[in-house]
C-alpha cells in the first residue's frame, strides 16, 4: 500500500480530461458501478463516502471527502479529501491519495469535457461568477479545449476579482459587474450560494454554463427561469435532483426531473446534446465518484508513493 | 494524520468488549448515525464501505472491507480492512488503521457481549461449529465473560479441530462430531455455509447461539426450524434480512422479519432479552461499523502510528 502526498504534482489537465472524458463514456456504456454517495453529518459540517469501479479503467476504491464550512478560521481548508484504491483482483487496498487537490481538478476537467460538447463556439469569452479554487479550474481545463480570448470574473469581494485577474494575467481579463459577467459565451458559476445570482435576462442565446457551485440541497446559482429555456445535462441523475443545481427548482416545483436533457455521459457518447447555436445549455455538476477514480488512476500512473506495511 | 499497521497489538479483549458494547447502547439510544453497508462486486469478489458516527464515543469514520474467496490461493487474506477516521470537528482524516485483525475481534466481542446477555449460565459447555479465525475470537472473547469448563469444537477437516484445540490446551477439549458439538450451553457457528450445518433436533433447551457465518445473501448454518422456535437477535434490521443467517429463510418463506426479538443494542439497555433459561437464544451477527469504529477507538488510544503529512 503506498500513499501518495501530492498526486496531482505534474499532472497534465489534457490527460486529466481525457480520462475522464473516458469515464464519462463509461458510465453512459452502463459499464460503470457507482453507487449514490453517502453522507455523514457532523454539528460542524458533513463527510460523504463515494465508492465506484470502473472496470474498463481497471480502477476501484472509494473516495471520502468532508465540507466543513467554519475550517478557514482554523486554517484548514474547507474540503479535505483522501482516495483510498481497491485492487479488483484481491481486494487489498493499494493506494491512498490525498484528494484534495484532484477534487478541484476533476471537478474543472467536467466543466471542460461540457464546454467542448454543448459550447457551439472554439473562441469564447469566459465568464466567471466566483473567484476561488473552482473557478481557477474550470478556466485551466476549459482552456485545454477553447481559444479564451477573454475573461471577465465577478466576486463579492472586489480585491479578489483583481486577485484573480493578476493570477491570470495571460489572459485579456476583466473585473466586471455580475450582469456584465453573465454576457459571455461560456458562463461557469462556483459560488456557495444558497439563492440565484444569475438572472435569467442577462443570459443571452447560445450560452454555454457551468453551473458548479451547487453540490448539497439548498445551493442554487441560477434563476429557474433559466432552466426552464435552457438544455439541462447532469453528470448523475439521483445526485443532481438530491444536491445539484436542479435540487432547489425542483423542490418549489418549478423544474421537473423530466425536463433534464441527459447525463454528460449521454453527451460524451454523441446520444445526447445542443439542438441549435441559439440555445442555451447547461451542465448541472455534483461530482462523481467515477471521476475521483479516473484522477486517481493518472496520476497513479505519474507519482511516487511512499511505501506502507499492509496487510 | 497517523497510520496504525498493527493497532490490534496490546488490546485487551475487556476493554474491546466494554467499549463495543457501549457503541451498542449508543445504537439503541438513537445516537449513532450509520448508513447501511454499500457493495462494490468484483468477478473475484466485493468491497463493502461501511460509514458511521458516534457522537458519544467522539469517533467518526469509514470501515473499507473486502471479501475476496480465492485469495488464499495468491497467499492474501480473503477478507482485508482498512478504516479511516475523521475528525468531528473538521472533517480531517487524522488516522488509517489496518483494519484485518480488529474486524475479527470486533466480530468476538459482540459474541461475548450476546453471551453475557442471553446465556443464562456463567459457567458453559462452548460448542464450535468452524475452527478458523472467527472460532478463535469467540472464544477469546467469551471466556472474558464466562468461565468455559469444556469446548467441543468441530471442523469438516479431522486435523484443524485437533490443531485448534492444541492451540486452546488450557481448556479441557475435545474434537467431536457436528451432533455432539451442537450438546452445549453456547454454541457458535463461524463457517462459510450455504446449506444448514445444524439440525433442529440438536439443539437443546437453554443453548445460546451467537450464529455468525452468514454475512452476504444465501450464506446459512442453522436449520430454519431452529429459528421458528428461538428468540432471535440482530444487530441491524437491515443488514441482518438482507445477509444475516435469517436471510436465507425469510427468502424462502420459512421466518418473518416481524418474528426477529430485538437487537444487541435493545439487549444491552434491557429492553428486550431472553424470557426463560429453557428458550433458545440466537444472536444473528452480520457486523457493523459502530463496532469498528468502537474498536478503532480503543486501538487509538493504545498505540503510536506513522506520522503521514496530510493535508
Amino acid at each position: 500500500m503506498h500513499y501518495y502526498h501530492h498526486p496531482e504534482s505534474g499532472l497534465s489537465f489534457d490527460a486529466i480530461i481525457s480520462t475522464v472524458e473516458e469515464a464519462f463514456a463509461e458510465h453512459c456504456r452502463g459499464n460503470v458501478q457507482m453507487p449514490s454517495k453517502v453522507y455523514v453529518t457532523f454539528d460542524a459540517g458533513d463527510f460523504r463516502t463515494m465508492p465506484a469501479y470502473i472496470p474498463g479503467l481497471d480502477i476501484a476504491g472509494v473516495k471520502i471527502v468532508n465540507v466543513h464550512p467554519g475550517n478557514r478560521t482554523r486554517g484548514l481548508p474547507t474540503v479535505m479529501a483522501l482516495t483510498v484504491i481497491i485492487d479488483a483482483e484481491t481486494g487489498e487496498p493499494t493506494a491512498l491519495l490525498n484528494a484534495t487537490d484532484l477534487t478541484d481538478f476533476r471537478t474543472g476537467a467536467a466543466g471542460a469535457i461540457a464546454t467542448k460538447y454543448l459550447c457551439p463556439k472554439r473562441e469564447i469569452v469566459l465568464g466567471l461568477v466566483g473567484s476561488g479554487r473552482q473557478a481557477e479550474t474550470q478556466l485551466e481545463a476549459i482552456a485545454r479545449v477553447c481559444d479564451i480570448s477573454e475573461i471577465r470574473v465577478w466576486s463579492r469581494k472586489e480585491r479578489n476579482q483583481e486577485a484573480f485577474l493578476s493570477r491570470y494575467s495571460q489572459y485579456e481579463g476583466t473585473a466586471t459587474s455580475l450582469e456584465q459577467t453573465c454576457d459571455c459565451d461560456v458562463l461557469c458559476t462556483t459560488t456557495p450560494s444558497t439563492a440565484p445570482l444569475v438572472s435569467d435576462e442577462w443570459v443571452s442565446e447560445g450560452t454555454h454554463i457551468n453551473a458548479i457551485g451547487a453540490d448539497a440541497p439548498g445551493k442554487q446559482e441560477l434563476d429557474p427561469a433559466i432552466l426552464a429555456r435552457a438544455r439541462v445535462f447532469i453528470d448523475d441523475y439521483e445526485q443532481a435532483t438530491h444536491s445539484g443545481e436542479v435540487n432547489v427548482p425542483i423542490s418549489q416545483g418549478l423544474y421537473s426531473p423530466a425536463d433534464i436533457a441527459g447525463t454528460l455521459g449521454e453527451v460524451v457518447c454523441g446520444k445526447k446534446g445542443r439542438n441549435s447555436d441559439r440555445e442555451i445549455t447547461i451542465f448541472d455538476s455534483t461530482g462523481l465518484a467515477l471521476q475521483d477514480l479516473a484522477i486517481a488512476k493518472i496520476a497513479l500512473e505519474n507519482g511516487d508513493g511512499l511505501d506502507l506495511p499492509f496487510p
